[in-house]
């Protein structure tokens, strides 16, 4: 294509901070997943398999999870208020979904679901999600302290946006991460300083780990500004003990840093012996307030039971800072106007769900019980059917809708892949698909450690796929390893 | 508040970019008119204004204008789709919404309406969106170039972020102007160029003085890469005409310049002698083509006849980049993952409304035409008040939802108003809505030329509104002009 004049607009001449980061946590995969549907679509005979099954994506309605019947009553009636006064209505709505949308829609500016809201959300909507995050940890939150967004990773942008000042500001992020953390933090034009969790236990985050990388930062002269921590864990699947949670906040109030507390999980936890624990209550439990430190939690109707994703609501909470900081938090906020009103509504609906006495608290506890109960039946299968994979090390699945798992490969299969032009887990994740239809992402979409090999694989499959999927997996890796053992046990662990 | 150890975030600390840049169109007099409402809820004859009429906001609901009926009941049957199996239903929505839900939903991921979509939205939607812009324009728009976005200000804040590498490259924008333009150039690190619309034309955009602010913009050593129009035109009201826009694709095709086509009120349009034609149409119509032009235009469901605004719904259509550009323009789109879906099935309903045949088209029709000469009756009646005004004059409302008269005050007002340490505008305007309870937005905040004086006005109260709202406005300003008058005329137009 050519054009008239300069400045032409090619990739080359866009914003470099645009070109250099990299943002496809399922990007190839996904791709080759949809052509082998498609292809499978048209002919169904053509693969060696009977379906794909995407385990690549933590998108729980699109595998099949249905969403909470209350939230979706209640979304409906405030798309048309006018439902509300029709007797025809009663027989398909239940009576407190009709009182709660009658609410919120009085509530809402000209009292219809149409119109602009303040930039921070309805008032009465924040209202709800403080009142639930004060039940939560039973201290209390202020509706002012709440921004509500479209989604937490709208909300971490603008966090970004308001700490980054040059490619000097740091911003500490786990490894292996979330790359919403790295790309983000690339696009405003900071630099991302990695902690590495500690696989060897169970993906714990080690407090003189992240110290060691504070102040190698610090040497390098950069001003490190805040630490993301993930709990539970995305791609790792870890739920942080309490104490840990405590050195991590100890930590981050003497050095001075933000805690940006990724708690988009916090109902996606699968082992008795934690719990989810927000950051903000253990610094208040530790006796911190917001003078001692400042914590941002972000939360989002995308997982849990409920599963939005597409909806695009969350919001976070904002403690230690001032009233002039959150002046210019709501400044970046108006430039996008408002969070959309449908996602502003299903995020005060998760942190206020129908109460006991409620005509639909029943079905809400059974179709929230019913989900969480086999999210952890998910779980345990999958972690015992990697575990028994030859070469394949699992840790425990405690929360969050994933893990990470870690592959030692022969030598051969490394040096196959090598020759390939790609990673090895890549090469592996490939074969995976092409042969079982079963799609994982490769870690190192995940920034892994360097020298090791995972995959990231979902517990979102419903219980029945997971049984069809399991027999497949297996025959396939041990098919790739006898293909690839030579004479020779597996070798990739170079660190070791 | 005082904090443990540096770096505490404060006002002065954070990014300096988002610190300078102002974006409040309608701050301070919002804050005030809310205000004086809460007075009023609270004690109801304290005031000497029978109730506060918000001329500030195009915020189309929440002045009482009623949402289109068949896009509400689609909506709400993609929200709960289990209705569309329910006999029940059918008494409450129309056949064709119900098909229409039903296609919807049968081409979303997971059959459902809560998952994560693509980044650029839902195939099927984008689809719908070309199919409508290929109507209007008669040229053909494809699927691939639209991108579905939460609203228009999200896509111009991903276009500035695609095409501002520093502070030298500047992008054109109209003065007055909507200021999130430059809100979103100062947040991307970029530098305005703005060029002045000539109010004695009736705002009309003048090509030579475009050219002189880009040669301008060269000689201080900027790389100009776009130009932002705005058609029909906010604050100014205005509708381009067609030689104008030939004129402008002509220029920006010389230059290699990006156009960027703010056409979010393509369906606000009051005059007969004028229609909306898009960029896109009149760069086909005068033969250019892909390789000949880039060009973005940008909508939303915010205005028009269906003024969806907090449900955030639009699109850009890209034509003229490369598939590399569009690639990097899709990663920056994935960032936030996906654009909500009820916005996503919003502007589809737009582009591609009920037609001939279809059960609620007659609905649909009457419910269009009858905010639409409304619209045209308002405009026609504030106009028509504003201009008897003495000391006020008032270009033609040709299009969008706003006029923008200017104030010649008499220099005791404008010496008072510099007294109080606030300018003439906001004088004017805080002295309108005390005394009449009627809420309008200085000219300052839209960036009027210098010297001049200028309030934004909406057309969006109701007809019996606007009815008693025009009295109060006369007394009102027969009692500022003869407070002020003093023995002089009026005097404050240093530049005549």
């Amino acid at each position: 294509m050519s054009y008239n004049k300069a400045p032409s607009i090619t990739a080359e001449t866009i914003n470099p901070k645009v070109r250099i980061f990299n943002y496809e946590p399922c990007g190839e995969i996904v791709r080759h997943s949809e052509r082998l549907q498609q292809e499978m679509d048209e002919n169904p005979d053509s693969l060696p398999f009977p379906e794909v099954i995407q385990c690549n994506l933590g998108n729980p309605q699109v595998l099949g999870q249905r969403p909470i019947t209350f939230f979706r009553e209640v979304l409906c009636l405030c798309d048309n208020p006018d439902l509300l006064n029709k007797d025809e209505a009663r027989a398909l709505f239940s009576p407190c979904a009709i009182r709660r949308a009658r609410r919120i829609i009085n509530s809402v500016p000209g009292k219809d679901s149409g119109g602009y809201t303040s930039s921070r959300g309805i008032k009465s909507l924040r209202q709800a999600v403080a009142n639930g995050i004060s039940a939560r940890d039973g201290y209390l939150s202020k509706p002012d302290d709440i921004f509500l967004t479209d989604g937490a990773s709208a909300a971490v942008n603008t966090m970004m946006q308001i700490l980054i000042r040059s490619h000097e500001d740091g911003i500490l992020c786990p490894l292996p991460e979330y790359p919403l953390y790295s790309a983000s933090i690339i696009l405003h034009g900071g630099t991302m300083v990695p902690y590495n969790l500690t696989e060897d236990r169970g993906w714990g985050l080690e407090i003189f780990e992240v110290k060691r990388c504070l102040e190698e930062a610090r040497s390098a002269g950069l001003t490190v500004r805040a630490m993301v921590v993930i709990n539970p864990g995305n791609p790792t699947g870890q739920v942080l003990s309490i104490t840990n949670q405590e050195e991590i906040v100890e930590f981050c109030r003497k050095e001075g840093l933000v805690i940006l507390a990724d708690e988009v999980y916090q109902d996606n936890v699968y082992v008795e012996n934690k719990k989810f624990h927000s950051f903000k209550k253990v610094a208040r439990s530790l006796g911190y307030d917001e003078k001692d430190l400042s914590l941002v939690s972000f939360h989002s109707v995308s997982m849990g039971f409920y599963g939005e994703s597409g909806r695009r609501g969350g919001y976070m909470e904002i403690t230690g800072f001032g009233d002039d900081v959150k002046r210019q938090i709501y400044k970046v906020a108006s430039v996008t106007i408002c969070p959309n009103i449908a996602g502003q509504i299903l995020i005060s609906l998760v942190m206020d769900p129908p109460k006991l006495g409620d005509e639909s608290f029943e079905t809400f506890e059974a179709e929230k019980e019913k989900i969480h109960s086999s999210f952890l039946k998910r779980a345990k299968t999958l972690e015992k059917a990697f575990s028994s994979l030859e070469g394949v090390s699992c840790n425990k699945i405690e929360g969050a809708l994933y893990f990470f798992p870690r592959l030692h490969l022969p030598s051969l299969a490394i040096k196959t892949a090598e020759s390939e032009g790609v990673s090895p887990d890549v090469f592996y994740s490939h074969r995976l698909l092409d042969a079982t239809g079963i799609a994982v992402v490769p870690g190192s979409a995940f920034h892994q450690a360097s020298g090791t090999i995972h995959i990231r694989c979902t517990i979102l499959p419903d219980e029945d796929k997971i049984a069809t999927m399991i027999p497949r997996l297996k025959a396939f890796h041990e098919s790739f390893m006898n293909e690839f053992r030579g004479s020779e046990p597996y070798m990739n662990d170079l660190r070791r």
